[in-house]
């Protein structure tokens, strides 16, 4: 792609509002725009990351037999009433009122924004499961999210409206349940590897989704907001809502390691929900012997526009965004200088399956150089008068240039 | 995939309330399942067909300079107040509230939903659209449009939630719109020559968007809910709405062919905005000679889900539906029967890269084939004690039918 044809155009300063790293460089950088607080256009260069995370996700659920599917945002208010999260009281732990959109249309109607889908797909359920042959059963979508934050912050990380990939699992038996439940949760931890990040499980409340414990995956960040605890020799961790006791003593679980505190970024979590939702949506299955029994459910959930944040938030330096090659926008950028032969170089790449960033404005070396860092796709070419048939290569995590042949680079790339 | 595994299984009645072939065909098959009225959900299978008709879309928008991104569903009211489309009144020809869900949340702030995101793409250029150097640019995306219809009706042909791309073009002038204009009409002609319609290009007017005259894309259909007016030998068409004349007369435009009447489905509307939006929302440019200007604009439409219901309009038998190989779910349906060898026939198609369903369930042979039917895959595949090491091909829209060694299939879909 050219890149004087790409919308929009590299700022030079951050918005004065933005104080997350993620909201700085992903705006300057032209990857996210902000409509309204909380609210943000994808642009092509952010869109292109979050296709790729997408992807990633998707095969991982494909792989344990998710079938993708999408359901609606708008839902009626009947179908929350029947939960009771459409309510909000000290005496409905799940009341959900406070976060969701709730609205009555011209034609009196109460609706709600999707602000998860568990009601609905329970609603699915009922109308097409019967027997316990239909189960287990495991359904996700991509789709948006809306929650009324009282303040939406943090760039990207905490907005009102965003990405979400939720997968909804339903079972004969709380045993095949909470069997499914380790296989997703080790699918999610494949996932969040892929993209590179070093990060943690841990339990958790189940807010206004279960009574029951459920799980984060929170990726270590000094610029998370959430804390968490976990062992430095074990997997046992606690966020700090349900955590009793001090960091630096001995693993509750293994005994042996330390419990270290750390800040962290929350981008996925899974709930094993029970019989809870089943038993009020009335979602039973007939089992062999003919008895009808309710359906074990579980949710599970990944935030990619959030993953698109929290990659920035833990990997960038003073110049800008360092992408991991596996969801970089593009995998090369090619930066064309005076007297430099672009045109073969990038058809080249482009025939062997790369996807090329080609800089082909007209405009000073310095400008090119200060917006490639910022932009921060992994491997830059540059071709110039000055390298004649040979081109410079350099890495975005390092500061070497080697000056190859354009068979020395596509050799490299095919590595 | 195995059939056993697909959710939900296929039912024998159609809902009492669908009146429509889609409607009835597609929740019998599985395809999608309604919420509430003018609400479905995509099902597996539906959304395996859609993900194919946008993947077409795609192509072609990328193919004229389109850049995919994605825009927010939540609109705050201020913006459409700019444009005067929030309101309604007699004075107002695009005033919008009437199709527009809008609402105050708890603190007081006012929204609309997503009807369309000319508003918002107004605003984004104005942030980043400075010189002529910036135009022209066209962004699109697939995102979810809501519309409050006075009666959501003809299954997944009328929704009041659906799926569109939304193209917007920019530009410095009223001459590139419109080269630009032709050319996105051409591309639309691809899109539906590629998807296997019989359409028509009409003019019509501009409804709540432009008082210019717009076109409309429609599918020759007899259970079309639009009548449109066409000439049988040249290009020119009318809809409804705005022809003055009868059917019969010689067509206006060549006086040589005869003015056909016909029933139809719009599944796609192109629209020359010209600089209305711009001037009302302050959208400018600097030309070559320093001058301010407001940009020309134009926007670009296809409902990819009405697509999905069009499709089977157009293309079904009593039995069921009859899928355009380039968007069907599967591209063979593999029907195992007792004695039949499976799993091999369905490793090497897998293989070759083809998508198989393996009916695998213990269900007579008879179901097998009104299933088969039902969803209404290309080729249906059959392997029994009978056939041995061969194979039953039939196509859907054949009655024919060959037996075949797998050499023979392989190499007769390699053509």
């Amino acid at each position: 792609m050219l890149q004087s044809k790409i919308f929009p155009k590299t700022r030079k300063e951050a918005p004065k509002e933005a104080e997350s790293v993620n909201h700085k460089l992903l705006v300057r950088a032209g990857f996210i725009d902000q409509l309204m607080a909380g609210s943000w256009t994808l642009l092509p260069l952010g869109w292109r990351v979050v296709t790729k995370i997408n992807q990633i996700i998707r095969e991982e659920m494909n792989a344990i037999g998710g079938q993708e599917m999408l359901m609606p945002l708008l839902h009626p208010r009947e179908i929350w009433g029947e939960t009771g999260r459409w309510g909000s009281s000290k005496d409905n732990p799940l009341g959900a009122q406070e976060i969701m959109y709730q609205f009555k249309d011209i034609r009196g109607r109460e609706f709600a924004l999707s602000f998860t889908h568990e009601e609905i797909v329970m609603d699915l359920l009922r109308k097409n499961i019967k027997s316990y042959v239909d189960l287990p059963l495991y359904v996700y979508h991509f789709s948006t999210k809306f929650r009324n934050e009282p303040r939406a912050r943090s760039g990207i990380l905490r907005a009102r409206e965003f990405m979400m990939k939720d997968l909804y699992s339903a079972h004969v038996s709380e045993d095949d349940l909470m069997d499914f439940y380790e296989k997703a949760k080790r699918a999610y931890s494949k996932i969040f590897t892929r993209l590179g990040f070093d990060f943690r499980i841990t339990e958790a409340s189940g807010g206004v989704f279960t009574t029951n414990r459920t799980h984060e995956f929170q990726v270590l960040a000094n610029t998370g907001e959430d804390i968490i605890f976990y062992c430095d020799k074990c997997d046992w961790g606690q966020n700090k809502e349900i955590f009793n006791g001090k960091a630096g003593r001995k693993c509750p679980k293994c005994k042996n390691g330390k419990v270290i505190e750390a800040k962290a970024i929350e981008v996925g979590n899974i709930f094993p929900l029970g019989t809870w939702y089943a038993e009020r949506m009335r979602v039973y299955y007939t089992d062999k012997t003919g008895m009808k029994k309710p359906v074990w459910f579980g949710s599970y959930g990944i935030g990619p526009t959030r993953v698109l944040g929290a990659l920035v938030e833990v990997s960038h330096d003073e110049d800008g965004i360092i992408w991991n090659p596996v969801v970089a926008p593009f995998d090369i950028h090619l930066i064309e200088l005076p007297g430099g032969k672009a045109k073969e170089v990038y058809e080249r790449l482009t025939k062997e399956g790369r996807d090329v960033l080609w800089d082909d404005r007209d405009v000073a070396a310095g400008e090119k150089f200060v917006d490639s860092d910022l932009i921060g796709i992994p491997v830059r070419l540059v071709v110039s008068e000055k390298t004649g048939d040979k081109i410079e290569w350099k890495e975005r995590t390092s500061e070497k240039i080697e000056t190859l042949s354009l068979e020395e680079i596509l050799q490299s790339l095919r590595k």
